[in-house]
């Protein structure tokens, strides 16, 4: 923690503070103000925390602005945890290797949160096993804060939502957040698009690496950790680490001027997570020296600004109540094959 | 082709109509109406429907107005093919299951276009290999017409512009239109909502594939199909298939009425692939007589609506002036750090 200087004059991890709690428990569910959630937040009260998120996630017109009012409340606080992105395929392990990564963190009596984006779970809402039995030591931890991933809605909404989750977070005194994304495609560039050190876990052996994996997520990565590097996997595992080495030469040198390292690890024996801790710490004390660390948060901020401005625009242009009448009128029209979907827009003068 | 009945009524497919090519010879690039490009589609003119579908995807203004009138000539010509969404994995083999799929068609004297999607591509453009060196077989072919991903934008926008692309191809004839997804997230859900029929392919003996697979994906598919199903993976693969068997009758029965059947196939040794083709058609013939195939394609016609009106939207908020320099202003005052992200949209009055 020496090189690290997360937090630096914050005050000391509570996670949970019973008085905090106490002090609510007399306050029904629906009369906590903007402020009551802020100052719950700020004394690390995890339930208010959690209440407060669903109110983040919630698409309820009534949500939205009291959402709005807490995310501004926290603001000020916000911005002072390390903020790593965690991405693989289904089977790499991600779950086992944020146990133990997250392990390395709380004993160290630094707070954790693990946040879930998965913007494709349409359907099923969630993945086949629980966020919360997917990783039973850290559930059980006091210092760490398990959060599922919202039931989807629009890619932009659920940028917005996280990003709005990761200030309430750090309001609340968290000093890394995880951000874990399922399966490889958009939820990665999301994903990476809020963090600080983006780390992608590959198996080894598995035949088509080089092909198989695509050049844009391994551009994005910060540093490739190749998993399950125990028993007689160690030496497929230390090949690949040679290849995904010489991979990485082939593609121009990271904006931060930093070259991503690959790393062998094993959950199962917790071999080489340490390592990859220490790792990302350099990178991050590295970063805020040449300030590619603050620039990168700006153009990150850019990009919110953005993504909350068209939810918004969305959001607006929904809400009127002629335009709402009018298509619904248009969608029984385009039912019933009267108007193509594509001709709506100009009916709707846009 | 007894059975399927794709474009009865519809003239012989033309991929290369020369006499049509000749015709736009004298024309430059820039002078080609939105009945140009029309006519130039209608008769099977290959480089008029690369053109066409380039304007599609651009983000120009102006080229916006020539699509949207070009895809209004389409639309009546349009819907007579069968559109499959195809997904798996990295290293599933995609790209040469669809070789040996889109030969079957192809050989059956019916033309095949397949497109691509792949939102992710925001960094690197497109994937390690060019999309047609990935297959061989088919771009030398003169049935079979290949798309690349297009260069990604929102989400939304990638989703109207596939659609869009489809009418396209559809007008151009084409019987078959295969949707490749790459990734496992997002960009299925995109393709799923654009097809009739959703293909996975899954690799055997990968391990975890119950737990590893997200459950929205298995889900969403009309058929699973095992591939590299041959030599020493044979005996994986069926044992493969009886378990994903078992695993589909986990989930409510398709809103289609038809059971999703598990398929074994190898692109090497050419097996199982005219068996998936069958039951693709039996589907469409059985989803036709019970009339989900057109319930279907309704409800995607108003999901498509909704991309459209949003799209429009967002372009339409950004194309004023006076907007566009406030948002400049904003902007710097973000990256000063002034104001936050998330406080934007109040300034502009969201």
């Amino acid at each position: 923690m020496s090189k690290l200087k997360v937090n630096k004059g914050i005050k000391q991890p509570e996670v949970v503070n019973k008085n905090a709690a106490k002090k609510f428990v007399g306050l029904k569910k629906s009369k906590l103000s903007a402020n009551d959630y802020f100052k719950g937040i700020e004394e690390g009260n995890i339930s208010i925390l959690s209440r407060a998120i669903t109110i983040v996630e919630s698409n309820l017109d009534k949500d939205k602005k009291l959402a709005n009012e807490i995310v501004k409340l926290c603001l000020p606080k916000s911005g002072n945890s390390v903020r790593i992105g965690i991405t693989g395929v289904p089977g790499v392990g991600k779950s086992t290797f944020i146990e133990s990564f997250g392990k390395i963190i709380t004993n160290k009596n630094l707070k954790l949160a693990v946040l879930a984006v998965d913007p494709s779970s349409n359907k099923s809402k969630g993945s086949i096993l629980g966020d919360k039995t997917r990783m039973e030591l850290l559930s059980q931890d006091k210092m760490a804060f398990i959060r599922p991933s919202p039931s989807a809605g629009s890619l932009g909404g659920v940028a917005q939502k996280s990003a709005e989750t990761i200030i309430l977070c750090e309001a609340a005194g968290f000093d890394y957040i995880l951000i874990e994304t399922v399966g490889v495609g958009q939820s990665e560039v999301l994903v990476h698009s809020m963090v600080d050190f983006f780390l992608l876990l590959m198996l080894a052996g598995a035949g088509d690496e080089l092909q198989g994996i695509k050049r844009g997520i391994m551009e994005m990565a910060d540093m490739i950790a190749i998993t399950k590097a125990d028993g007689e996997n160690i030496k497929k595992a230390k090949l690949a680490k040679s290849e995904y080495k010489n991979a990485l030469h082939l593609y121009p040198a990271n904006e931060s001027g930093y070259f991503p390292k690959v790393k062998i690890c094993s959950s199962l024996e917790n071999s080489g997570i340490e390592d990859i801790y220490k790792e990302i710490n350099e990178y991050i004390d590295y970063t805020k020296g040449n300030k590619y660390f603050y620039k990168k948060r700006t153009a990150q901020n850019k990009q919110k600004m953005y993504n909350t401005i068209n939810e918004r625009i969305i959001t607006k242009f929904y809400s009127d109540k002629n335009t709402k009448s009018k298509i619904k009128d248009l969608e029984k029209m385009v039912e019933k094959g009267e108007i193509s979907p594509f001709e709506v827009a100009e009916h709707l003068h846009l």
